[in-house]
């Protein structure tokens, strides 16, 4: 077989892999990973793929299809890195080279600060290792668990409802609704699509929200957030957030960061942060939203209520600075997406 | 002559006389307005404009040109209703009854409390009288002198630009520059299209602007508003605001209504308030904001420099209600144009 033929095996192969891997959950602790097996002829001989944490990753997945010694002389071509760590399942660059297999490629890198280094032990095994292969769609593949990897801590979006001069509340602290109902339908949505929805103690005790997903008709959402109050205040026994499909998760105290990384180490890719606006402004001041979701209504209010306080700047070559997506009229009001950093 | 040949040739001659009106100045106290006068078989015996405060009216205009007589039996077509008023020219409906002119086809009812009254006057002279032909096409070219008429008071722009979280300066206080180059020449675009441009006493003392309207590379444009500045402090003698163009208007004491009265008493159409945030937040607190262009830069401030002050408002029923244009991205930042009042 030419270079340029068993490259075009492997990067068919590659592009099944990455089919495969969207057959994996895609929530959770563990990326989806896909991994298809050539012989030397480069013909596929086994496929697999991660099902979800406790299960066999995907290249043990595809190795388990094959009968003793099948896989000698073989290559395996991976979405990502083969891990080198000894989780649940054991490492698998461990099980590819007690496998026999004699050439390695995948598309990924493992971000991971303990599971990486899978490469480095293939090669010292003298396995044959090509990494970087379809790097850009095989990263869409794994969706916000590759940024979350990489930062250690879920992607953070600061969502607000403001008026127009940037107020949160009338001064006697009325706020339903700032906004109107495209705007509020559009909030369920996009706490649908995250893995998680945090608001402070102070909402939870003011509102009582049940922090579901739902339809503008009360139904909820096929694709449920799982609660997660900031706030050394208890969540009260008789707490409307108790009602929903996931059990709230309670961080208490207010180390942003520590809190971050352990409801990272809980699967958690996507934190949807609500507010109110002390647990919004904490966020930002500490610099942890990666995008900022603020709905801005056609209404004037002043006062002392503004939705986003102190952030501990003191000049204007201090600010915090984004880049805007293009705005979108909802309803009656607009939609400004931000994300940190500038262009 | 049939009753639809008269028509065609009364439309026919009012369009013309919209067309006449255009040649008038689109500033100052009198509105631009144009008149034909048909003679009994509907054509064309004189035709005449208004150029400006002090000058004939366009109906005076247009009989000047007709020997004594001549007017007699004749249909004079006009934009506006003929005035009532004795003015600096003496009122136009008087001079219409004493040229025998038996018919008078207007476009736009004289929206002026001291003006207003020409038909019944005609009426009352037994002139026929027909208002409101052409009535939209007519007020579009009135541009902002007829709803300032209406309002007995200039229309009022609050400009201000603000950081996403509302926020016009960092704690200390430094604001040049929120926003980008792009959103800055859409500012002076908008002062160049304002008879005047207002700045609080504030901003005048701290910036020392010269409130003139500029190209980016720092030229006049070719129309120059006339800078208002509110308060009761002195303008200094050498401020900048002395060398434009224009000799700066200056409103002492904090009366808004009487302010703009004043400044419409001297023929100002349109008001540009380009802060600073006592000003702006006062304009908005009266109510006497009809137009609002917001600048939102993408960059978070915090902290106690709201671009926005109080304004009065107890619970969000109370809230100022807007109408959002499509917001538009200029360079980094976006523009949010709104309006007064719901849809
Ligand atoms: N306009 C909007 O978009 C919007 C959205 C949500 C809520 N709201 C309104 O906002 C109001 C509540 O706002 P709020 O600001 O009082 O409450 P909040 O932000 O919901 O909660 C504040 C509390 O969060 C806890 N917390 C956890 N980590 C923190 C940290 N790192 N820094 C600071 N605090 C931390 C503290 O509680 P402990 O003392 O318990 O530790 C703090 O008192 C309600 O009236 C609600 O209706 C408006
Ligand atoms: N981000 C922006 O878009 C923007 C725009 C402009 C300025 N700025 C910044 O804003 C700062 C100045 O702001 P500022 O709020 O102190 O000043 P300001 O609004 O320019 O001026 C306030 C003064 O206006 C006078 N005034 C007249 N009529 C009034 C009324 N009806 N109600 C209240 N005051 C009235 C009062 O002066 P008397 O005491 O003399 O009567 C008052 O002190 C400057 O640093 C400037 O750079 C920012």
């Amino acid at each position: 077989m030419s270079v340029v033929e068993r490259s075009q095996h492997e990067e068919r192969a590659l592009r099944r892999a990455i089919e495969l891997a969207g057959r994996g959950p895609s929530r959770g602790i563990n990326p989806r990973v896909g991994c298809v097996i050539l012989d030397a002829d480069g013909d596929v001989i086994a496929e697999g793929w991660h099902r979800g944490a406790g299960t066999a990753h995907a290249e043990v997945d595809a190795l388990s299809k094959l009968s003793e010694g099948a896989a000698r002389g073989a290559t395996a071509v991976v979405t990502l890195e083969p891990c080198n760590h000894e989780g649940r399942t054991g490492p698998c660059a461990q099980a590819l080279i007690a496998a026999g297999v004699s050439r390695v490629v995948f598309a990924v890198p493992d971000p991971g600060q303990h599971s990486s280094g899978g490469a480095e032990t293939l090669r010292e095994a003298g396995v044959d290792v090509e990494g970087g292969l379809l790097l850009s769609d095989a990263e869409t593949a794994l969706g916000d668990w590759l940024p979350a990897a990489r930062l250690g801590r879920p992607l953070v979006t600061v969502k607000w409802a403001q008026t127009l001069d940037g107020r949160a509340a009338a001064a006697d602290g009325s706020s339903q609704w700032i906004t109107g109902p495209a705007a509020r339908a559009d909030v369920h949505v996009r706490r649908a699509a995250a893995d998680a929805i945090a608001v402070g103690s102070g909402t939870l005790l003011a509102d009582d929200p049940s922090l579901t997903a739902r339809t503008p008709g009360g139904e909820l959402l096929e694709s449920q957030p799982v609660p997660v109050v900031f706030g050394s205040r208890a969540i009260p026994a008789d707490a409307a957030v108790h009602r929903g499909p996931h059990e709230p998760l309670h961080v208490d105290g207010h180390d942003l960061d520590a809190a971050l990384r352990e409801l990272h180490s809980r699967g958690i890719r996507s934190l949807f942060v609500e507010g109110g606006p002390t647990l919004a402004s904490a966020f930002l001041a500490a610099d942890l939203a990666d995008e900022l979701v603020v709905y801005i209504a056609p209404t004037l209010l002043g006062g002392p209520r503004v939705a986003i306080g102190d952030l501990g700047i003191g000049t204007l070559a201090d600010a915090h600075r984004l880049t805007f997506d293009s705005p979108e009229t909802l309803g009656d009001d607009i939609l400004i997406v931000a994300r940190r950093g500038t262009r």
